[in-house]
């Protein structure tokens, strides 16, 4: 199974019924689908700023599990994360979620695992700190360390998502260029820039090293080699055969 | 110099100026303080609701330059990275920002580094991703790529803050317990639990090995050592000198 399915994103006391639905945006686009409200304190019966937010993730909105306590919410998990901003008692074993999110995910391996959110003016309360079996603090810039809740979700979101392996970076198809057609792209370049009169014989090598320099760091793929060795043929072509054109004046 | 400090969040033709105020808190967050508008799109002349959002951190909303066009917005820049959630053509040498990060901030310390975001709705055109120097993608789970624009600029900036070293993670400030101090609370555990009856000296050893393992997890520190001694010495002191209780009946 996909630990990602057994973890559990726990917003406790929530005031912002549009922030539960950014939260849930954030969640779809990092593969998590399970909220749950603890003890929802939100002046916005339909929750309409929710729907308005979650975009197209309402299915995750409208499958949330709303739960009267703290205690009640975290019952059935086999490890609660809790996140905090602030330090101080309790909070001294605090970790950031990469180093956290590879523990997270085996547990959530073998069980319900909840990334527990505190409220939007004052976090969670030391007491339920205190029933946490891990605490996460997001790395902030010293001086502004009030972060959004919902990117407080994407952000440890993110981290769980990056770890589980699930998304696999996009690497370029194109195979890389062999050192042999590298030379003959250097050779028709050298040809044309003694054509065009860019260099004369004497000054090759030294020119050649500029060029090199460029297309060391520029030509990397088959494609990319075609592609400047296709300049060099066509640019001695067009020195050889089209017509001049007239000087300006 | 520090090369955040270098960093310019640019956004392209943002139509919402609610999500301009969310990016100005992210980047507060991640220590990032240059905001660019290039050409918005926005119909909220006061800049309103991107103040209600950006809470605190107004001064980088204030601070902000607006260009008419993508190209003028960039044109100092010495690295230009474009975020796209697209693939196709032009968009194949993508990488994710956390792969990316550590080579922007080389470049960050020698002059201005551009990360731009398109428009909500359509991220940037292909004639803006041509121009862009490194392309970037958020890794997000198949099936729902769509991000918030003040999510993406989140993600974007947590990966440089965090490539950028200059956040140190917290770590417990208690020492770990030498092996002695825990062989001292190992011998206070056998003697109390068989000074309460938990068991007799033939079960100690097997059960000690249960004790064992519970504590070779979760006693670390100096600070844990000695309240787990304290614990076994103070059960041991009152099964001694405590008077019984009445029995329940």
């Amino acid at each position: 199974m996909n630990p990602l399915d057994n973890i559990r994103i726990v917003l406790v006391g929530t005031l912002y019924s549009g922030n539960v639905g950014s939260c849930c945006r954030a969640m779809a686009n990092m593969g998590i689908s399970k909220l749950r409200l603890a003890a929802p304190d939100i002046q916005d019966p339909d929750f309409r700023e929710a729907v308005k937010l979650a975009v197209h993730a309402t299915d995750i909105l409208d499958a949330r599990e709303t739960f009267t306590t703290f205690e009640e919410a975290v019952a059935d998990c086999v490890a609660v994360a809790g996140t905090t901003a602030r330090g101080g008692l309790y909070r001294q074993h605090v970790k950031t979620p990469r180093e956290t999110a590879p523990e997270l995910l085996e547990l959530a391996a073998q069980g319900p695992v909840a990334i527990v959110f505190g409220r939007e003016d004052k976090g969670l309360l030391n007491e339920e700190v205190a029933q946490c079996t891990h605490l996460v603090r997001i790395p902030v810039a010293e001086g502004y360390t009030s972060i959004n809740l919902s990117q407080a979700v994407m952000i440890t979101a993110y981290e769980l998502f990056a770890a589980s392996g699930v998304y696999v970076p996009p690497h370029e198809k194109a195979p890389l260029a062999p050192q042999g057609q590298k030379e003959q792209m250097y050779a028709q370049w050298r040809d044309m820039l003694q054509t065009i009169g860019f260099m004369d014989d004497k000054q090759s090598d030294h020119m050649m090293q500029g060029i090199h320099r460029v297309f060391s760091r520029g030509v990397r793929t088959r494609d990319d080699a075609a592609i400047m060795l296709g300049v060099a043929r066509q640019a001695r072509w067009a020195a050889a055969n089209l017509p001049a054109a007239p000087r300006e004046s």
